[in-house]
């Protein structure tokens, strides 16, 4: 039986190849191949639908795109690399000179060997994608374009498997499927996703409903709005996007939500400052990045974040032919999911607790949660293994005192240093004893 | 005809050898002049009239004022400077003694060539100014003092226009017009807002409606006030000081409102810090300054700054007779109402925006708002300018995600650092295409 | 007659050695002659009594404790040091091997001259502390060890003073009664808290009404407040626990209180900053300290913070044999009375005042609170002293201006940097004049 790894792996070499466009049967094809990892329920939406200010396009159909030069000797074919062809492109079939033929070409001269990802979803045109070095290599000739493609009325598909807790409060996890060959920037993400969803479902409880949604990015996205925003608004109690979530030796990095206190912002922002510094933080911000720009819009401003580890438009392969599984790595893949998992998890701890003997200490010895003896040194055994473990007795003291519903716990551990999760062990013992209650996701008033 | 700065510089000379005064025919002929430039309705109030805890006191008349030795020789006299006498001094006729005379002298002993400007409007005295060379030079000797003036019941005079606008939400504009001979300290203020109404009437259009006050400082203000201050209360959006707008290679600073979210305070902290580098701001402060010590009493706390060039207190002519034309320079006054045009050209532009299609960004393409191709290099000719134009593009996406009437487009321009004018395009064009409505004045909620 | 530092260290010779305890007639002595300086009245609670989550113990009596060798010889007695019995032991006559003695030994071994201070309050257990020396002086030997103590039904004990003032919001001074011989974690405390009532009972007036309480740590304070916590919550306006107040050369330290808005907090960060550079703060934290643990529990969160100077701890005789006069000083404790009378005249002084004419400035000069004249240098003899006291003028100013029942004394005086007692003069000529009132406790509105 393979390891995680392995099952990666394989999944990983399953969806490379699909041609994937935000319409049609690549996009099917992913969904039908995840369903085997992951429960999802894949819903359509028929073109020319409205949905807010956009329109449900019409599917894209490729199925031959080549360029041939005067001696029938092929240039070029999608067969090749699905790169080779303008997503969304019209169809062409005539014979072009080489100046004509330059003004549908192309490449990216600072990277020689790349193929660029070119799309023109909303404007009809006809290109060719290819190497600087194939381009550079085109003599003076007639060449012969052909693009057998079709835009048809048809749907556009997403799909959305939903991990019940004891809550109906939801998370939110959510990633794109609507880019051809390209690895990190395309299937880190659900891939991440599907194994982050297999985690989970394994946990022994979980205090929130987990919603795992895949679409298209942008039309995809608001096309899914359109249907579940009012649901999300209702029902979200956080959320991440997930993109370019390989890169071997690159840190996770967190984009934070719009929504200043999304509890992703002050959970990531606590474990940076106090326990994973290698993790970082970047601001929100609409200027790029994939769908919070959607989710984090005004109209909805959910409190999403967005998690990336080789970030978009900062690295060679970005939106190019180098984006290939040996840059991405499946293991980075493989740290993305233990990290996420461990998120989730403190955004479960997480929370507002109430102290529920709040009147002045209680008298924590009874519980055996305090010495018994104040003493500089012990020569004879303490019956009790607390004055051996300071940091367990703070961490109860603290938790007792800020216990308010007013200090979230990472309010409270960032008054010390020690990791977050540290705090499981006193939050459980606190509770066994009656004397702690939570958590609760809502602050009962203001720190004053 | 004369060009801006000539007219500016022939009102200075018109106006500088008036005796002004804080009551009197010295106010009444500033402002007459002044009607030349700015249609001032002029307004009075009587003398003893009860003004809050002041009383409006007496006209002052001065009709002739001199020192001579015991040979009939002229020492001073006010017909060769009109600081030489105490303001609201006193009448005398005497022979006195040099040690006498002395007890009345005043001079700026670290300044042998300047006559102070020294005032005592609520305490009877009598008194005459000369430069501390002149002291110097007197010998001992019985000298003949003579002071003709007179307090009699007349009126204290102010003055306004109004320039109306979209909104009857006002801007006040004010300077006062009490001193006698000096640039800087009296003159600078009043003629810079009589040619900031020439160039704010010519604004194709304005949205706030623009109240242009001239007024003797202090006792003047609080008279203004007395009778204006409720409708001020109930209408001022935002408003400034004019004083000491002079001043050669002298950059423009800013005395904030001591009200916090005064919309100046905002606008020229942004402009300090992203757009405008060389501008200055100072604090809030009551213990110096002109009348926003007034506007800014607790009982009104209106949302009044204070602008000012060669600040008062800080260079040798303040509140003597170095105080000239050549030290404040007309230039620097024409520099004045550029920079304050500017200040208020912004103010009509900042406000809180709303994306009127928030759910989602729009489909920019749409609007040719957005490149409709994305591709690392265009070879071919675009179809869209936009591509050229990363800042436009930026612009575009941040004022559609913030525009949520919480954050002010200051608070949107801080994201980047693109001057805030370099806004007007984009807001024009979004409204042009539906998608934006706005400025309004009042937040909507808190930024979270 | 004896000055204040010679009755205090009076006080001192016959408070130290007394055998206190949390309960049991230590504190009832030292309590009757606390009363011949402070008019206490003592309160009692039964043993068995339930105070929140904790019992009140049975009455601990010690009657003779001691070890002797084979030979008869008296290696301790508690008639040398009542440190020598871990308080609250179990009464115990046996012969027992070197080996089994040891388990009932404490000593601080790096400290060899120092007998520690141990307590086992609520686990029965017997022992005995001595120094490292002694221990390690003892031979291979059969010991003589015998302590003659029982536990009985009785009462806890505390007791208060109340100093009424003109309001009933009032002000809680508190410190513990309960540790045996020592001076710096004991005495310091109790003696200068009775020092300070007679100096507050010396006050021309009090605003507020002060309460004095000692009770033993803990399940005193823990008794006291369920006896009198509803009362605090109604009434407290600011307190403060006191503890640790000896040390030579050492600087009054603050602990700050966990609700924010204690009025201690505003006015010692104020003190810290502008006016008195050599007190400290430190942060509120519920791991260590006093009784400011149980005052600051969640269910109280009472405005209370600590004052300390040799903080508990932090000095080699904390908790030992070492806590001596001569390591405390009671030069120490005089001034820490000193401080704490100032710290409370400016509570007293601080809070929020009304400018009552503030629209505009007043016509101050009416007031005798503005020069009558302007001018730049004075030959003559002013009739007015403010002009030589700009320090004054700024303070009417600026307390005019900022009287808006919003800004605080505190937060009026930041903005410049006069110490805040030289407000007083410029307080009282304001009110004198019928233009200021105050200070009022509560803040109306938020600065904006």
């Amino acid at each position: 039986m393979m390891n995680e790894l392995q099952q990666m792996d394989q999944l990983f070499d399953r969806l490379f190849p699909l041609f994937r466009s935000i319409t049609g049967e690549g996009v099917r094809q992913t969904l039908h191949i995840l369903q085997e990892y992951i429960p999802l329920e894949i819903e359509e939406i028929p073109s020319g639908t409205t949905v807010f200010d956009w329109t449900i396009p019409k599917e894209w159909v490729i199925r031959e795109a080549w360029i041939k030069d005067s001696s029938g000797r092929e240039i070029i074919n999608i067969t090749n690399s699905n790169l080779h062809v303008v997503n969304y492109s019209e169809p062409i079939d005539r014979i072009v000179s080489l100046d004509e033929l330059k003004q549908h070409l192309f490449t990216i001269p600072h990277l020689p060997d790349a193929i660029p990802y070119v799309i023109s979803y909303y404007k009809e045109r006809w290109g060719f994608c290819m190497s600087q070095q194939q381009l550079d290599a085109l003599v003076d000739d007639q060449y012969h374009v052909y693009i057998d493609s079709e835009k048809m009325d048809g749907v556009l598909n997403y799909a959305q498997a939903v991990l019940p807790g004891k809550s109906k409060r939801e998370v939110l996890i959510t990633s794109y499927i609507c880019h051809p060959s390209m690895a990190n920037n395309e299937l880190s993400g659900p891939i991440v996703a599907a194994f982050l969803y297999q985690r989970l479902k394994k946990w022994e409880q979980r205090e929130f409903t987990y919603r795992f949604v895949f679409h298209p990015e942008t039309i995809g996205s608001i096309a899914y709005l359109a249907k579940y925003g009012e649901h999300l608004k209702e029902n979200l109690y956080s959320g991440m996007v997930l993109t370019c979530l390989g890169g071997k030796d690159k840190s996770l990095s967190y984009k934070m939500s719009r929504k200043k206190q999304a509890p992703l912002n002050a959970l990531v922002e606590y474990m940076v400052k106090y326990g994973k510094s290698d993790m970082g933080m970047r601001s929100f911000s609409p200027l790029n990045g994939s769908d919070e720009r959607q989710y984090c819009s005004p109209g909805f401003n959910l409190p999403m974040g967005q998690f990336s580890r080789m970030v978009y438009g900062q690295y060679p392969g970005y939106h190019n032919s180098l984006d290939t599984k040996e840059e991405m790595t499946i293991e980075a893949l493989l740290q993305s999911v233990d990290e996420l998992e461990e998120i989730l998890q403190l955004q479960e701890l997480n929370g507002f607790y109430y102290n529920l003997k709040p009147f002045g200490e209680p008298q924590l010895s009874k519980y055996d949660l305090y010495p018994d003896l104040n003493a500089p040194t012990i020569r004879g055994k303490s019956s009790n293994t607390l004055i051996d473990n300071r940091q367990h007795l703070n961490q109860v003291l603290m938790l007792l005192n800020y216990a308010d519903g007013i200090h979230s716990l990472t309010d409270i551990a960032a008054k010390m240093n020690y990791p977050l999760k540290d705090y499981k062990m006193s939050i459980d013992r606190l509770k066994e004893a009656g004397l702690l209650d939570g958590p609760f996701r809502d602050q009962q008033g203001e720190i004053g």
